[in-house]
């Protein structure tokens, strides 16, 4: 049926969308036609200057790169351009970051991801009148080549990555060439918030970010943002391996809502229908039961919440560990707090040029821990929020506002902004939770918080397929929908728990962003798909 | 509608389906009822038992495991029992894989993962004839906590992981009881091809191994699949991440569809309609004109094909690499080939204990690579395929049998079972893929084989936007539809290329295996969704 629905458009419906095709196609044909006046125009420019020009050789517009050649022509990057590099000739290739031309110099600044270099293209022997005026052109973003001579300069640029040193462009040739407006600037993207205001200048708000995406991501803050969170990945993923735990790749497309139907999101499969799995929970465990003892995995899940907030997407990447115990599923806290607290030592001690980076943007407190990990029951977080006023029973889930509370009141005491809530009410967690053996109505389960923001959520999970069968059906659960689910634990199965961690939440809250979307690449809510 | 689809099913359809849940829940209270009664009986069992019992506190069935006590107890595992710990007293957590009682004794092998351990626990000073009874009654599977001696053994134990030494038992718990009749039997599940027909003993079939899967997975030879599938993945970030690649996170659920429109899984998305991404393609390449350089990404990719081959899953994980180059793709090549060669050798140095046990049960010829890796162009291969008497055109595609052919013909002239064709026809590619710059037929694009299967497709990608935009006209698709992906080259982009690689596939055939469902833990298939 879905099917038909896409591409079953109706007559007039036809039409319409071809008049707009065809409009746009109209569109893109005078665009192209302009793009190519522009060249002709350089072009143009270039060969009437050509005659009287010695360096006419020296710079231009290239051939677009097709593997025409393998050049051998080393490139140098441009953090490597340091002191040690003086009096040396070199090729760069870089984006033309921003260019002033000032009577007969041409004053650039190159750039390569995070890293920067002040350049200068002066009338003399090696360019003349001509390719200065072509550089000047140059439009911004534009990727070139140049060959340059690295000199030492007076004073430090502080403006720049670089400062012991800047380029006397000898030769320079564009490689790529960005359209003249750019539909951001990059250095309104960088600015503070608060001081956009205050000196009149632009910041760029967040959907105008997002709908150009390529060029946000450009930014030393998103640069620096997405380095980071390939390195929590990774220390994720090392620390998890050092400790004897088995990676695992677990279907996204499944024939049942794995926790109980709401909020999944709905695929045609073939002539059936699917859905798309809201966390890999059911497959770690059956892992679990598999003997693979100790897993993890990294990978999106879907959540169709119709909720537009600051820390919720459709679709984010769950870091998901789950693990079998001997006798308490403390072991599995400590297992995961550990982890937790190394991949928080791994991120200060690598990535401070990442955090330093963002915080010039985005100004934020050091991320404070302990070691071993605070770890609060929820009768003491209720209690905690009593004595500051809060009404709420005992047996109530936090509310979003009263987490955030429950954050300032534990960093006040125990000056933290990392910590474990344990032992929550078996009323408000899912139906494989294992109820607390002492007293039936709190369960063997946890959150973790970063600056009061939950980033975890885990447990025990029953491993009894008779217990996990009563509490199934108690939650109303169809029996028959998750039945191979069921049946993985009746052929013996070890007690076990674990928890799955938001990715992107981590990336923010770590950081002291204040939206999620800030730290994923491509984010995806009810009201946005693209790009 | 698909919501309504699934929802809204007719008065009669829930009749029916309420008295098959109603059947379903009456079998489970039998069932249940069953093993109540089972219990009973061996807890009666032992209570009459009990009375001139000596033993009786030293075996039992354990009351569920629910963290009701931090035991202050070492475990220690099945691969540590060596000759250094005989004459010590320690206690195990494992399966009881086989249990045979002879006499007045009982003889266990105790598993862990791919270690076992032989056990006995015999009438004498620390066991009873009733504890004797009961350890023979452990069904298998189920899962034991042991206390027990551990002993040199006269003669090497040649049936077991642990041969210089056994364990005389002394206590022993049931942690978690398997139901008696298990759905396949370990042995026949890991019993060569061959060998069952010959000696008229079972071999189990695919369909009741997936079925199945978590029994399945407790085997030998499937803990050793997914362990060394685990390295590649750790292998292949490893290589990258040293190479200074960065890893990224591409949305799965996508507005249009990415390549072509064509086997893509349509998926609700709140009131409209979005699709499932068949590959991080447009992703990555954004990444590149974003400045990332150099980026990876390993996740799920969707392919809506009903295709009911050894080969082809609709669910598949993608290695995903993307790269800007200086002057020729061939640098993209190498990157790649030098990535796969480095999981070769990591496979080869690392997890020879996991391809020996694969072997065992599937038998297959080490696998053979070169450094540095073949490469052959098109033309050569189709002169080779010539040769050996195939009729096709130049510019055809290679079909499955071609490949195998071809692959055979590579293996015996150059003794490789790794390599690279290149340049493939324009005409046979997606449409960002760059044309030769020497022959508009031909393409700056490659595949990569293992064993003869494509195992990699990857190119030169068009990294303008007016040619792309071309490319995409000439094979018929919306603009509109990819606009933001045309978009992302307007301001600057780099000459980039990559390719994505089947992990499923470079497992199955770096281990010499046969279906591609042997190396996806939970397979999805045109047929398949379950478990």
């Amino acid at each position: 049926m879905t099917k038909e629905k896409v591409n079953g458009a109706t007559e007039e419906e036809q039409q319409a969308q071809s008049k707009k095709a065809l409009k746009k196609q109209q569109k893109e044909a005078e665009k192209a036609a302009k793009k190519a006046e522009k060249q002709a125009k350089l072009a143009a420019e270039q060969q009437s200057a050509d005659e009287d020009d010695f360096a006419k050789d020296r710079y231009g517009l290239s051939a677009m790169v097709q593997s025409q050649q393998k050049l051998d022509r080393a490139l140098v990057r441009v953090q490597d351009l340091t002191a040690e590099k003086v009096d040396q000739l070199i090729w760069l290739r870089s984006r033309v970051h921003t260019s002033r031309a000032k009577g007969k110099q041409c004053f650039l600044v190159l750039r390569q991801q995070q890293f920067n270099v002040q350049a200068l293209v002066a009338v003399g022997d090696r360019a003349s009148k001509q390719m200065v005026k072509f550089a000047a052109n140059i439009t911004k973003e534009s990727i070139v080549d140049v060959e340059a001579m690295v000199r030492k300069v007076e004073q430090k640029i502080e403006s720049c990555s670089q400062q012991d040193v800047e380029l006397h462009i000898e030769r320079i040739f564009v490689i790529s060439q960005a359209e003249p407006r750019l539909p951001l600037q990059l250095e309104d993207a960088v600015r503070p918030d608060g001081e956009g205001e205050e000196e009149g200048r632009a910041t760029v708000n967040q959907d105008t970010r997002l709908d150009n995406r390529v060029i946000d991501l450009r930014t030393t803050t998103s640069q620096a943002i997405f380095r980071l969170q390939s390195g929590v990945c990774q220390l994720f993923r090392d620390t998890l391996t050092k400790k004897g735990f088995v990676e695992i790749q677990t279907p996204k497309i499944i024939s049942a809502a794995s926790e109980g139907g709401a909020n999944v999101f709905t695929v045609s499969y073939f002539k059936s229908s699917a859905y798309l799995a809201q966390s890999p929970q059911l497959y770690k465990q059956m892992c679990i039961c598999a003997d693979f003892d100790k897993v993890f995995c990294v990978g999106p899940v879907f959540r169709a919440e119709d909720s537009n907030t600051h820390r919720h997407l459709t679709e984010f990447v769950g870091l998901d560990i789950e693990m079998a115990f001997n006798y308490h599923y403390h072991e599995v806290i400590d297992s995961i707090t550990d982890t937790m607290v190394q991949i928080f030592k791994g991120l200060r001690d690598n990535f401070q040029t990442e955090i330093q980076t963002v915080n010039k943007q985005f100004p934020s407190e050091p991320f404070k821990f302990l070691e071993p990990t605070l770890r609060l029951e929820y009768t003491e977080a209720v209690a905690m929020l009593h004595e500051a006023g809060v009404e709420m029973g005992d047996e109530d889930d936090l509310s979003t506002p009263n987490e955030k509370l429950l954050g300032r009141l534990v960093k006040e005491k125990y000056d933290t902004d990392f910590y474990v809530l344990d032992k929550y009410p078996l009323a408000v967690r899912p139906f494989y939770t294992m109820p607390d053996p002492n007293n039936p109505k709190y369960s063997n389960s946890y959150d973790m918080f970063m600056r009061g923001e939950e980033i975890l959520s885990g447990a025990q999970r029953v491993h009894d397929a008779q217990l996990l069968s009563e509490r199934a059906h108690h939650h109303q659960i169809d029996l028959e929908k998750i039945k191979s689910y069921i049946d993985s634990f009746r052929f013996g199965a070890p007690p076990h728990g674990g928890g799955g961690i938001g990715l992107e939440r981590v990336c923010m809250l770590y950081l002291g962003l204040h939206n999620v979307r800030q730290t994923s690449m491509f984010p995806r809510d009810p009201k946005r798909l693209t790009p």
